[in-house]
């Protein structure tokens, strides 16, 4: 292993163009939603928060968008039954709330995307309308 | 006083309005920045980091906009013989650094917008930009 | 008992033992881990997150190291009864995730080493082979 | 500009050189350090406590890193006049203390390292073996 490693990262418009999906599924759907995208380690490159979305649901989408940026599956892949030990010992940061899915993009794992705020299949359904703006 | 009155919010549709063009007019200045929009308690609504801009510089956008958005006013306003006592007495969240300016529409105080990343007149130059999208 | 009584610690060319032989025991596994060690008062004494670990995992890790140096034994050894209720009084800090081994030499505890980011039973190699590092 | 760009992260082997070569500088010194390494979005990548250092400057030594990977360049570049405005309004974690360097390898930044307990000349010193180790 060398000292350093060829990689990808998402630019400001590839978050932009996720964002934008993203809300227009939303106001589709008729559910607003909290919508967070972070990089992958974690540090927050965009979010928004839909009019009538539930402001703490902006906490849950971080913690789904964090969960699968650094698990690189989609949240609902953590087990069951770690699920309250594992949210603990991260200060709640791994999630398997429905709605976190990774950023991948020609095998590259960019980082993660969280929706919270409709019901689980709601918040799957936006976020993955978000990838699907990158071609992820 | 009665126990309830009318008021205004902005909506995500405004919101995405004001971060378009502050990114655009950022990217026209070819200065990166970070973009952070709260509500007029100080939630935040939406934010970005754009490709380049310091990491660290959106914590300092917040701050600018939580600022602009409790007192009113442009975060310039604070006098500079009390900034240091309160950023003391509020954890860092009122800042007199440039780049935090109230989004006030016709009277009405709907919160606020924070820039940083830049100098301090491109970060108000930004953050202007992204109010005139509204016409604020 | 006197005031004031004898005792050891861990030195940095200790800690960098451990971690140089945990990192070689997760590269021979193929599994990245993230690994940090702290004193017996739970300060950080060092760690490494490997290329491709999970990023969360570094606070499962420190939880993990928190809990062994705390209670002198495996993180395992906290009853499943009560994991939940004392994670949620010690703010995390308490875990009964596998991976957390005590620094104990000469029966002196002098800390201790977490692991995350693999199973449970990688986890636990890894932190044994760097206790065996230093012949703890 | 691309939904996704080109580019380079150190990989745990460079980050474990930087650690190596740091702490073999500082023993040279006789000055124990708090060494800590970031990635790009400001993740820890690594960090050590030399014995003798200063357990408070695990925080300062942080905060530089920080400073250094979201900007780019050496924390004494961050000027006098603002650092009490800049270094609350980011919680302490923009800093103008001497002793956080960027890494820059092929002129890509890939992190920050920071270094804290000995005087800034030395931690100057310090931080530069650890890069010197990757040729950065």
């Amino acid at each position: 292993m060398k000292f350093v490693e060829e990689t990808k990262l998402l630019t400001h418009r590839g978050t932009m163009a996720i964002l934008n999906a993203a809300v227009a599924r939303a106001e589709a759907l008729g559910q607003p939603q909290c919508i967070v995208v972070v990089d992958r380690s974690g540090e927050v490159l965009a979010e928004i928060r839909m009019t009538g979305a539930k402001f703490l649901s902006r906490k849950s989408a971080l913690a789904k968008a964090l969960t699968a940026a650094s698990t690189g599956v989609e949240t609902t892949s953590i087990p069951e039954a770690v699920r309250t030990y594992i949210g603990l010992a991260t200060d709640g940061s791994v999630t398997g709330l429905p709605g976190g899915l990774p950023i991948v993009l020609d095998g590259v794992l960019l980082g993660g995307i969280g929706v919270g705020s409709g019901s689980g299949d709601q918040d799957i359904d936006v976020a993955s309308a978000g990838l699907a703006a990158i071609g992820a």
